[in-house]
C-alpha cells in the first residue's frame, strides 16, 4: 500500500496509508455534523486516550471505562510505523494486524522463488519465524500535554519564520529531553490543527518476525472491485511476533480473545491509529482539497496505476515486484475518488458553509460579550488560513515535485537524498534540525536507510523514468533545473543511466557514505548522490517557504479557531486524526441500502457462494487451501461484520474489543457509504468493516493446520470454552 | 479503439484512430530527416496518389508505377470511416481489415449472449453475413486540386474571422457542387497544414456485413504488453463484405492474393489512411504538443483506463461492454507516451531546432535574391504560428471540456448535441454551416445519429459521471455553467439522473426530435437535450474562437512556410498525414536491436512457443481453436513480418502489395522504435508490422473450417498454385 504523509512537515517521514475509502459518491443527506449533532446519541469520534468520551459512553451505553481499562487497551494497541494498526494478542508478543498492513513486510521478504504475499506463510515453530527487514512497531506508553511549553516559546511578536523556528526548536528539544530521559521514542503531536500539543512516548519494537499470513487471494478476496464494499468476505489478517534480545517479547498488556465472538447491537471499541481527517478544516481549506490537492493526487494515482499495471502485465515476476505499489495506488485512488465525490457535491459544501457561518456568528456573539479584541483576532483567523492556502497553492507544484519527490519516484533517490541531507543536518544543533534528522528520530531513520529490502532495477527505472517525465511537464522542459536533471537524455534513458550507475543498492555503500560525513558526500561521483545534491537547494527552499508561510500561520490560525470553538462548545471533543492512538466506539449493526437490509455478518460459506457468482475468476478465485478443506469447515462461521465505530485509513489492523476489553474482531475496511468520514461523521449507512476473530480461529485450525497458533490466540483453551477473564 | 479527431474543425466528426505507437522512448540518433536526408536512399513518405514518389522508386528500385497501377490500388483501398484502412480482395465485395479496426463494429453487434468480439464470427453462407449497425466505408474515386479556388475566396485584406468564414463557405460550396454533380461523398482536404487544398470524392458503402472474425485472443495475442512490440504473433484480421441493393457489391478494383507471399528485401507498397503526423510542425508547435496537448490527453487516458478498468473488473458483462473503450485507451496511451518520450528528449528537439533554423536561413537567402517583401512575410509566418498557439493555449481547457466533449463523455450527450445543433444549422445556408452539418455530410451524420448500436446505462453513468467530475475540477466548482450542470447533485448522481431520465436511447425518439425542427428541441424537456442546450452557446463560442484565431491564422502561416519550402526543395514531397489515402513503400527487412538480430518473420509455430513462455496466461493464452487444430497446421507458416514502409495510426488494415499489386500482407502495427514517426522518419529500427496473408489462408482452412473464404481470397485456386496475374 502506498503511504501518504499525514502532515507534510512535522514528521514528514512518519506516514500513514489511506487504507479504506471508496469511489462511489452519493448525496449527503441527514448526516450528523460535528457542530450540530447531539453527540450523546451518535457513535462519533476518534477520541484521545487522555480525553475519552466518558459522558457519552455512560449516557448512551451505561458504560464507564476505568483508568486501568483504558491503559490496558492503550498498551495492547500497536502502531505499524509504515502506516497501520495492530494489537498484542498473547503474552509472548504475538501481534495481530491486517494482511494488507503486513503486505509491505511480506513483499520485502519475498523473492521470485518464495512469494509469501501470494502463497502465504506459516512458521511451524518459533524457529521458523522470519524477521521483517525494516519493520518498526510503536506502543504508546504515555501522553503528556506540552501545549503551554510549546506556545510559551512562540511569542505573538515573532514573524512567521521566527515562530516556525522557535516552534521547531522547542519541539525538537522536548522530544530530545524525553528521549534522553526515558529511552522511548518521543513525538510531539500537533492536535486540533495547532491548538494543542501532546508528547507521545512509544516503546519501539524493531525485531518483528512473521508468524503467519494466509494467501493474498483470500486476504484480499474480491480485489479492487470489492474494496470498500459490503457484504464482504475477506480473511484480511496476518500475525507477527515481536522479539527482544532474540527472544519473544514478554507482553503484559495483550488482548485475550473472546471465542464466543460478538453479538448484534453489542457495544464494542476500536483502538487504532486513524491517519488523517479534515473535519475541522475551514471551508476554503476543503475547497483547496477539492480544487487542487485531491485532483492532483488522483492524476498521479491514475498515472501510477496504469504505468505499473503495464509493467506488471509483461510477466509474472514483474507483477510480483509491483504488486504492493499497485494495490496501494488502487486503494488510495478509490478512497480519494470517494472523498472528491463528497467534496464536489454542492449539498455537502453548502452544509459545511452553513456550519462555518454559524460558528463564526456564535464566535462573534460569544466574544462580544467577553473581549472585543479577541473577537477580532478570532475572526481574522479564517482570513489567515485563507492567506496561507493561497501561498500553498502558489508553491504546490514545486513542493510536490521536489520535496515530496513526485519528480523522483525512486527508492534509490530517496536513499540518496537522506545520505545527502544527513551530514548537513548533523552539523546543526539538534533543536534546529529537520524533524526527521533529530536525535530522537535517528534510530528510525537509520533503520530505513540501511534496510536490506530488495530494490528492483527494472521497477526503479519505470518509476523514476515516468516521474522525471512528469517533472519535465510540470516544471517545463526549459527550466534550468530540469535541463540539468535530464542531462541531455530522454526521461526514460536518464532514469536507466541513473539506476544502472548508482551503487546505493549496496547497503555497505550506504553505510560507507553515511559514515564519511560531508566530505564523502561532496566527493561522491555516484550519479544518484549527484542528483540528490542538485535537487537539494531548491527542494529545501520550497519546504522552508511551506513551513514558514503555510504551516506556521495555519497552526496559529487554527489554534485560534479551535480555542473559540472550545469556549463555545466545551472541550468534550476530539481532534482530527493524526496517525496517533485513538479510541472509537459503536455497535455491531447492519443498515438499509436502496431498500435492501444489509445484515451485519457474512459467513465463511458466503465466500464460496460469492466466488461462484463470479465464475471463480480472479480476483474472485478462492485459494486452493479453502477449496481443499471446505468440507471440514463450519460454513456458518461469521467471517466479516460491520460496526458503527468512527474509523478511517490508518485504522486498518485495529482490534475490535468488547466491554471486557476482549478481542472480537479486526478492522480492515469501511463500506462505500463511509466515504465522507473524512469530512463529517454519519452512522446512517457508513460502517467500519471487520474480520470476525471466529473466522480467524476456524481458518487457522481447519484450513491452515495451525492449531498451535489458534491455541495461542484463544489462550490455549478449546475454542468452544470461555477463557478466563482478566 | 478510441477515435481521435485528426484536425479539430475542418471535419470534426471524421476521425482516425491512433492505432499503433509505443510507450518506450529512446534517444534519437542517426535519424534521417525531412529536410536533410537524401530521400532517394530512404523509404520515407506518405505520398499522395496524385503526386507519387516516381523518381525515388525508379532510382532506388527501378520501379515505375503506371497510372493504371496507381488507379487500381487507389480504388481497391478502403477507408473505414470510424478510423482505419482496408482493401477489397474479391470481385464480390470482400473487404479485408484488422480485427482491431473491425472491433467497434463487432462490439456493436455483440450482446452478452453473442460475444463476437471475443469468441469470433464465421458466416457459413452469405445469408449468415450480418449487417454492421452503422459502418461507413469510403473508396476514393478521384482527386482534384482546388487550391486556387479556395485561396481566391480568401483575400489578404480579410480579418482572420472573415477569412475563416470565406474559407468555410468556399469549401462547403465546392463540396456541395461536387456532391450534387456526382452523388459522391466530397471532402475538401487541407494538405501541408494549409498550403494545398484537394477535393477527394468517395464512393460510400453503408451496407457492410460481417463475414469472419477470429477470436480477440489471437487477433490481439499478447494484449497491451505486446502492443507495439516485435517479434509479434497476432492474427489481426477480419473480413467484411459490402452490399449494394441487398446483394454483394460487384467490385472492379480488388486485390488478388499472391499465395506465394513475399520475400525478404522485396519491394512492397502500402495503400492506406495514415491519420495524423506532425513532421512539418514548427518547433514551437511541437513544444505545444510536448508541454500541453500530449500531457493533457495522457492524463485523460490514464484516468479513463483506470475508471473503465474498475468498471470492467466488477463482472464479465461489464468487461464486455467496456472492452473496446479500454483497448482504445490503452493503445492511444502507449502511442502518446512513446511520442512524448521523443518530444521530451532534448536531442530530438535540438535537431528539430537546428533544422528549423537552417530552413529559415535558407528562406532568407533564397528570398533575398528574389523578393524582399515576400521574404519578410515568410519569416513572419513563424511568428504567426506562435501567436496562434498562444491563443490556443489560452482556450485549450474550454475547448477540450466543452466542444471536444471531455466534460460530457456520453454517447447520449453526443446524440443530444447533434439533435440540438441540427435545426440551428439547417436554418443556415449550406455555405455557412458547421462542416458536419453540410448537405454533403448529411448522410454520414444521419447514419451516426440514428445508429441502433447498443447503449449501456451503467457504462454511460460511469463515463458521464467521471467526466463531469473532471469538468468541475477544470472549470471550477463555482463556475456558473458548472453549477447549472450539476444542478445541486454530485457528479455521479447528476450523471445517473441524466442517463436514467433521457429518452434518447430510443432511436424513434431521436427521429421524432430530428423531424420536429427547432420547435421540438426548444420544447423538449428531455434532461439530456436540456443539458446540450445549456452547453451549446459557450461551446460554439470557444469553437468559433479556435477557428478564427487559431485555425485560420495557422493555415495562412503554414501555407507560407510550405510555399517557401517548396521553392527551396521542390514539390517532390509529401504532406503530413490527414486520414486520407496515401502510398508508402519499402522492403521486408529485419533489424538489429541491442546487438540482437530481429528477423523479419515470425511463424504460427512461434505463437505456441510465445504462449508457453508466458504460462499460457491471458493475454498470452491462445484460443481453444488453435490448441485443438495445432497438429494440422504447418507451423512454419509465416505469421507476422516487418517492413520499412512509412506508416502511422490510421494505416491499420492497410493492404501490403507487391510490384504486381498483389496482396501479400496486412498492416496492423508499428514496432516500438517507430514511435518517433510522428515527427520524423527513420528506417534504422522503425518498422511497420504486418500479418502475412499466408497465415490468414492457413488459419481459415485448417483452424476455422472456412475453406470457402480462403478460396475466395486466393481466387478459388489451390493455395499452392499461382493465380493468374491481372
Amino acid at each position: 500500500m502506498t503511504s501518504f504523509c499525514v502532515e507534510f512537515v512535522s514528521r514528514r517521514t512518519r506516514c500513514h496509508r489511506i487504507t479504506k475509502w471508496t469511489a462511489i459518491s452519493f448525496t449527503l443527506t441527514l448526516i450528523a455534523t460535528t457542530m450540530q449533532a447531539d453527540r450523546s446519541f451518535s457513535d462519533e469520534g476518534m477520541w484521545l486516550f487522555n480525553n475519552p468520551p466518558n459522558k457519552i459512553l455512560e449516557r448512551k451505553y451505561g458504560f464507564k471505562p476505568t483508568a486501568e481499562w483504558l491503559l490496558h487497551l492503550q498498551r495492547a494497541a500497536v502502531r505499524f510505523n509504515d502506516g497501520g494498526s495492530g494489537s498484542f494478542i498473547s503474552p509472548d508478543g504475538l501481534v495481530l494486524t491486517n494482511h494488507h498492513v503486513g503486505r509491505g513486510a511480506l513483499q520485502k521478504l519475498s523473492t521470485s522463488e518464495h512469494d509469501y504475499t501470494n502463497t502465504g506463510f506459516h512458521a511451524k515453530t518459533r524457529a521458523d519465524e522470519i524477521r521483517a527487514v525494516d519493520s518498526e512497531l510503536n506502543v504508546l506508553q504515555s501522553i503528556e500535554d506540552v501545549t503551554a511549553r510549546v506556545n510559551a516559546a512562540v511569542t505573538p511578536d515573532m514573524s512567521p519564520a521566527k515562530a516556525h523556528e522557535a516552534r521547531r526548536a522547542i519541539i525538537n528539544t522536548i522530544e530530545k529531553e524525553s528521549h534522553d530521559a526515558t529511552g522511548l521514542r518521543s513525538d510531539v503531536v500537533t492536535l486540533y490543527q495547532g491548538a494543542v500539543y501532546h508528547l507521545y512516548r512509544y516503546k519501539r519494537y524493531t525485531d518483528v518476525r512473521l508468524v503467519f499470513a494466509p494467501e493474498e487471494s483470500i486476504a484480499f478476496f474480491g480485489g479492487d472491485p470489492d474494496n470498500f464494499e459490503y457484504p464482504r468476505y475477506d480473511l484480511d489478517f496476518c500475525l507477527f511476533r515481536v522479539y527482544e534480545n532474540g527472544k519473544p517479547a514478554k507482553i503484559e498488556h495483550y488482548l485475550r480473545c473472546d471465542p464466543q465472538g460478538v453479538r448484534e447491537d453489542e457495544l464494542v471499541f476500536v483502538a487504532g491509529h486513524p491517519g488523517h481527517t479534515d473535519r475541522l478544516d475551514t471551508v476554503e481549506h476543503l475547497e483547496f482539497l477539492r480544487d487542487l490537492a485531491h485532483p492532483w493526487r488522483l492524476n498521479s494515482l491514475f498515472r501510477r496505476e496504469v504505468i505499473l499495471g503495464a509493467f506488471a502485465a509483461r510477466d509474472e515476476e514483474n507483477a510480483r515486484r509491483a504488486q504492493v505499489e499497485i494495490l496501494g495506488a488502487q486503494n488510495t485512488r478509490k478512497a480519494l475518488l470517494g472523498q472528491l465525490g463528497g467534496l464536489q457535491d454542492p449539498a455537502t459544501m453548502d452544509r459545511k458553509r452553513r456550519e462555518e457561518k454559524e460558528l463564526r456568528e456564535r464566535v462573534a456573539q460569544f466574544e462580544t460579550s467577553h473581549n472585543a479584541r479577541k473577537q477580532k483576532a478570532d475572526q481574522a483567523a479564517w482570513d489567515n488560513v485563507s492567506k496561507a492556502l493561497s501561498t500553498w497553492r502558489s508553491i504546490y507544484t514545486d513542493l510536490q515535485m521536489l520535496e515530496e519527490e513526485q519528480g523522483f519516484n525512486s527508492r534509490l533517490f530517496r536513499l540518496a537524498r537522506t545520505l545527502v541531507r544527513m551530514p548537513a543536518e548533523d552539523a546543526k544543533p539538534n533543536a534546529d534540525r529537520l524533524p526527521e534528522f533529530t536525535e530522537s528520530s535517528r534510530a528510525s531513520l537509520e533503520q530505513r536507510l540501511f534496510s536490506t529490502a530488495p530494490i528492483y532495477d527494472n521497477l526503479e527505472i519505470v518509476n523514476l523514468g515516468d516521474s522525471i517525465s512528469v517533472l519535465v511537464t510540470k516544471l517545463g522542459a526549459d527550466n534550468p533545473l530540469v535541463v540539468k536533471v535530464l542531462a541531455g537524455r530522454s526521461p526514460r534513458d536518464r532514469a536507466a543511466e541513473l539506476i544502472h550507475g548508482t551503487k546505493l543498492k549496496d547497503v555497505a555503500e550506504r553505510k560507507r557514505l553515511a559514515a564519511g560525513g560531508p566530505k564523502a558526500i561532496e566527493e561522491s561521483n555516484d550519479p544518484m548522490i549527484a542528483l540528490a545534491r542538485l535537487i537539494d537547494p531548491p527542494s529545501r527552499a520550497v519546504r522552508k517557504k511551506y513551513e514558514e508561510e503555510v504551516q506556521e500561520p495555519m497552526r496559529q490560525a487554527y489554534a485560534k479557531i479551535a480555542a473559540a470553538r472550545f469556549a463555545i462548545t466545551g472541550t468534550d471533543t476530539y481532534p482530527d486524526a493524526t496517525f496517533t492512538l485513538r479510541l472509537a466506539f459503536g455497535t455491531v449493526k447492519g443498515y438499509n441500502d436502496e431498500g435492501k437490509r444489509i445484515p451485519p455478518w457474512t459467513t465463511m460459506g458466503g465466500a464460496f457462494e460469492h466466488a461462484a457468482r463470479h465464475n471463480n475468476e480472479p480476483p474472485f478465485r478462492l485459494p486452493d487451501s479453502w477449496l481443499k478443506h471446505k468440507d471440514k469447515l463450519d460454513l456458518t462461521t461469521p467471517l466479516n461484520f460491520v460496526l458503527t465505530a468512527d474509523i478511517i485509513g490508518g485504522n486498518s489492523g485495529s482490534p475490535v474489543v468488547n466491554r471486557r476489553g476482549e478481542l472480537v474482531g479486526l478492522i480492515f475496511d469501511g463500506n462505500i457509504q463511509s466515504l465522507v468520514l473524512d469530512f463529517v461523521y454519519t452512522d446512517e449507512k457508513a460502517r467500519a468493516v471487520a474480520v470476525d476473530t471466529r473466522a480467524i480461529v476456524e481458518a487457522l485450525r481447519k484450513i491452515y493446520d495451525a492449531g498451535d497458533i489458534a491455541d495461542e490466540i484463544v489462550g490455549k483453551t478449546d475454542v468452544t470454552s470461555k477463557p478466563a477473564r482478566h
